[in-house]
């Protein structure tokens, strides 16, 4: 156990219980802990100072008591843990050095012990804002990259819409569409983000979903031709809308379907009839599938961050103590772009 | 109008008015009405005097005002349409003559006039029973084929769960996947069904369906490793249940939703978040967008056929006044097998 080095002050988002419904602020506490900063002899374990985390959706799944494969819940009494951006202070990996950059899954708190580095990314370009590590250059840049080019099969001209669009993985979804030369509609959940897509993002049009009482009209409305690709980040009654305006040889790539998270029963969704009339193709994916692709989306996308022929929403957090909050607004919809926590800027 | 030739009488099965609900024979009429045997001068259509017909479920969605693309209404006051094999008693088009066998789409009457002969298939081979241009070697057998070898990808040693399995296209997929090694689970509406699904047709297991209060259970009992290819023939809750049981990386191909065809509101999916968590592929298809493939497939099946490697059930009606009640048979799962209506046998 002693290993010697500075024992400091550790500030943690402590999870406190298994949640059902909207996950609320009081599931979580900030507490205040210790933590050596030093790797114990022999382990090849890397410690860090995080700097910034991401607020996920998947982490919903996380709070409860799972029996879905794929998701261990969160530890009572522990911190959370999901995606970040860190310095590593001090290591047991032959691969990585104090002062290095990293991302990859880490604690919500100042510093965490990263017992199986081999998850981790290093990080080797930052002339780009270190946050997009949580976002463009992370997990969310690699979900939109392989779920539209490798899961959608796009064809130039076609015609796209994304749900949850000016969200995390939507936004670049839809502007990867238009580089493309597709035509890109987006849904939100309120005017400002609506107006954020047609003016900021470029997509061709967007809606507000709250201000529609009948979502297929919607969808008629904006797609009078149908849909090829429809880019589903929310499922429910969007997905039944879509079903009834998808194109022949349409294809839905299923990335989340953020609306069903917090219901204790599913809604059922009644036109999948329409998946065989018009042989469409519904594909679920992960993208820790694509994790082994991370360096050629890289060389793909920092140019395109560079060129600026893309850009990047982010809603930014200050503080470990105001990550609760800013994970709970993911599912209200409060944040606009990528939900980010400062924890520290270097 | 006038071209000459025999007028004889033309017993016919009319539809009578669109149907809500199940179908029930009184929908339909067996009236005879009379037909010149001689096509029109001029016209490259080709007349028939039909034999076998074949009672499909997918006649349910013409039976009704159809909004879905794809499916042209049946006309009430005339005959209904389905897949028939057919010799050819007078033709204007110079790839049909005198005496020809053919099978395609057909009136349910004793005599058709085709009017696109381009539509139909010569009958090539005949050392095997006509009827089977119904089945096996007509629509469902290339719905099979194309469904599991195409849409399926199936690997040796994969768990296979078809539903409605022995009916006239899950007899065969289940055969399909035998031959290539595959673990082979079936469900049937009846004790009798099951029986011939495990000792005539080789499922490795088999059950009831309606004897299964909990089908979630009923899958696990049987797949206790998880459910690698799906072939769906009924949908529903039977589709909602497998979700639940799929392995990572499962494939579910849609052929039909039998169990959806007669409810004015489908019933609701709610499982499909497992679409997500284990990427499956949920993939629509339609036999028709492979009619291209059907000489190679007859390459494949034939001597299948011949080698007794594989076997057809088929469930015979005699006569075209038994066509509406085995018609409506399908919907309540009376027919053991595929369903013939035999009009003529020569």
């Amino acid at each position: 156990m002693a290993s010697g080095g500075e024992v400091i002050s550790n500030k943690q988002v402590i999870f406190k219980q298994f949640v059902e419904g909207f996950p609320k602020e009081s599931d979580m506490a900030v507490k205040t802990s210790s933590i050596s900063l030093k790797v114990e002899e022999g382990s090849n374990a890397v410690v860090v100072k995080n700097l910034y985390l991401s607020c996920d959706p998947r982490m919903r799944f996380r709070m409860k008591h799972s029996k879905d494969p794929g998701f261990v819940s969160f530890q009572p009494s522990s911190p959370l843990e999901g995606f970040g951006v860190a310095k590593v202070v001090d290591s047991g990996h032959p691969e990585f050095k104090k002062g290095d950059l990293v991302w990859g899954t880490v604690g919500w708190e100042e510093y965490s012990v990263i017992k199986n580095p081999e998850s981790i990314f290093k990080i080797h370009h930052t002339d780009v804002p270190l946050s997009y590590y949580t976002g463009i250059l992370g997990m969310p840049g690699l979900t939109a990259w392989a779920g539209f080019y490798e899961v959608c099969a796009p064809k130039k001209g076609e015609y796209v819409y994304i749900s949850a669009a000016s969200g995390a993985v939507g936004q670049l979804v839809g502007q990867f569409a238009k580089l493309m030369g597709c035509y890109v509609v987006g849904s939100a959940g309120s005017k400002e983000k609506v107006e954020i897509l047609k003016n900021k993002l470029g997509f061709d049009d967007a809606f507000n979903y709250k201000e529609e009482h009948d979502l297929d009209a919607a969808l008629k409305r904006c797609f009078p031709e149908g849909i090829d690709i429809y880019f589903d980040n929310v499922g429910g009654r969007m997905l039944d809308a879509v079903l009834l305006n998808m194109r022949v040889q349409g294809r839905i790539a299923v990335c989340g379907m953020i609306s069903q998270y917090n219901l204790g029963q599913p809604e059922g969704v009644c036109n999948l009839m329409n998946i065989v009339y018009k042989r469409i193709h519904m594909i679920g994916f992960i993208v820790f599938d694509y994790f082994p692709q991370y360096s050629k989306f890289l060389e793909v996308v920092l140019p395109l961050i560079r060129e600026e022929k893309i850009v990047y929403l982010e809603d930014i957090a200050e503080g470990l103590e105001n990550a609760p909050a800013a994970l709970v607004g993911l599912f209200t919809g409060r944040n606009i772009g990528k939900q980010v926590v400062v924890v520290a800027r270097e």
